[in-house]
């Protein structure tokens, strides 16, 4: 895989950038606006990184990460390029693109506007992480330990360490190259999937055992008071949605969280060929085939109805 | 990785040989004699594949597992030549060395016996599959995309996914010649963890809300009246003595299960430094750093408070 030629160019010929991820940051997002950002502030850029939203607890030990502003207010004026990671819209990262003369997209979900002057967007990839070392790569620049960890994290992330169906050998050779330089794939792990406290295991194991079944579809509702009661916090919710897909008759699984009054962000995570982002879409929201989501602002159980109906589509055409 | 000059040429110069692996037989173990007695095959040579224990339901999804047999009673008499593979002692296969002129060990296992004429043993090897596949590799027989599948199978399955601190840049080399081979990834992580009846779901749900906490150390016992209550199968509860360890506070993991009047089946699951196969030593079982075992005959309170005995030493040991 080989970057644009104008993006390596307009990296190397210019020195002032916003990077800038999407909210709600995943592995991803995170570890790929951090290796880009350290790989292009020692060549004498000014590189300020940004995500409006703050870093999940579980991706604090990526290295770098208290580099990350979360207000554009305290930052330096005239920043004339904006670099959206892992996302390609300047709404899904909340920044104004009026105050930047020039854009560059790098992501890897399929989109349908055509926001940036440089677009480069390859829906195939797994990971945002992917092209972030292709670039690092093919712009010369040596692969430090911290970029290796940040990468081979938003591979790690995106792909669930190797098990989704967006793997492939390319995923493979390439992290083989993040581990030879430093990355370590269990401290990795551990960090990504053995750091829970003891509420947020036990908020899992009570939604695990309240399950919501509709046929093949399995829904997880996480209301603000049960994850208060708990002494959770609501980001604890992250990847619950992949459990109740361990049943082999389940082929969809849905969180729910609530998130204000009324208003729901909706994770959908699917097996094989059933494809969820076509739903989200439905919804106002996007992703990939077996990992969308979609934000909601109306009464659940007029939502569930409705996701119900457009998920027992789908999953009547098995294939 | 090379195999032994003379493990090759004993290969290619004798054509008759029993391929048998341990007792409770795992991922590793089956994908191994699968892959490797189908390279055998072709060439001319008789391979029979034996494994004590029938197959596990999660894996009977591997290619050509149908093909293994369980008693050496319907096997036909004179075969010289005894593989163990996945296992370095002629009792962990329960198989009578008597009968064989000639044995060769393959295996992954530290061990301090000295069985076999030719012994390849690679501690530091994350699967014995790794080495089945550099044997076929060297022997030059081309791989096939069975044989890549239980290559994968059996590297996912002793790697976790790539998650055990013994995943190292060799692992995704090879991994990523079995993706070019045929092994699919995402299908073979599905059977591996997504295919879970519902009553091994509600299993596990009730196991987990019902944890034993002892300091850092998680302890889940299973007993034969729960197992059957819930209409679950014994080998159901494999896998779940990691689920305790998502929490940053278990450094330890166990699982009691019985399996007769007082005798106990017990699975040893750590974190990085700290060493469980030492303990599992100490009551005459064994494995690897992070994950071993041991079997006891005796009543479960006086085991339990016997090994806490032994945990509590390694972890005040923390480092």
């Amino acid at each position: 895989m080989r970057p644009p030629e104008e993006l390596i160019s307009y990296l190397r010929n210019n020195d002032n950038f916003l990077l800038s991820i999407h909210i709600d940051p995943d592995g991803d997002a995170l570890g790929s606006i951090l290796a880009l950002g350290e790989a292009l502030s020692p060549v004498g850029k000014r590189v300020i990184m940004h995500s409006r939203d703050r870093i999940p607890v579980h991706y604090a030990f990526l290295p770098e990460s208290n580099l990350i502003i979360h207000s554009l207010n305290t930052c330096p004026g005239d920043i004339p390029a904006l670099i959206l990671i892992d996302c390609n819209s300047p709404q899904r990262a909340e920044v104004d693109p009026i105050h930047f003369a020039y854009s560059i997209v790098i992501d890897h979900h399929a989109t349908v506007n055509h926001f940036g002057d440089i677009r480069w967007i390859v829906p195939d990839a797994p990971a945002t992480g992917l092209l972030i070392y292709y670039l690092i790569d093919s712009m010369g620049i040596p692969l430090t330990e911290t970029m290796a960890t940040n990468l081979y994290t938003a591979i790690a992330a995106d792909t669930g360490t190797f098990r989704y169906s967006n793997t492939n050998a390319e995923t493979f050779h390439v992290s083989a190259q993040l581990i030879d330089a430093g990355a370590d794939p269990s401290y990795i792990s551990n960090k990504l999937y053995n750091t829970w406290s003891r509420s947020r295991f036990d908020l899992l194991t009570h939604f695990l055992t309240s399950l919501e079944i509709v046929d093949s579809v399995a829904i997880i509702t996480a209301t603000k008071d049960i994850i208060r009661d708990r002494g959770a916090l609501p980001e604890d919710t992250k990847n619950f949605v992949d459990f109740p897909k361990m049943m082999e008759s389940i082929c969809i699984s849905v969180l729910f969280r609530e998130v204000g009054h009324d208003l729901w962000k909706v994770s959908l995570r699917s097996k094989g060929s059933f494809d969820v982002a076509r739903v989200a879409a439905e919804f106002g929201g996007g992703g990939h085939r077996n990992a969308a989501g979609f934000r909601v602002n109306t009464d659940i159980e007029s939502v569930k109805k409705k996701l119900l109906h457009y998920l027992s589509r789908i999953t009547s055409q098995r294939i």
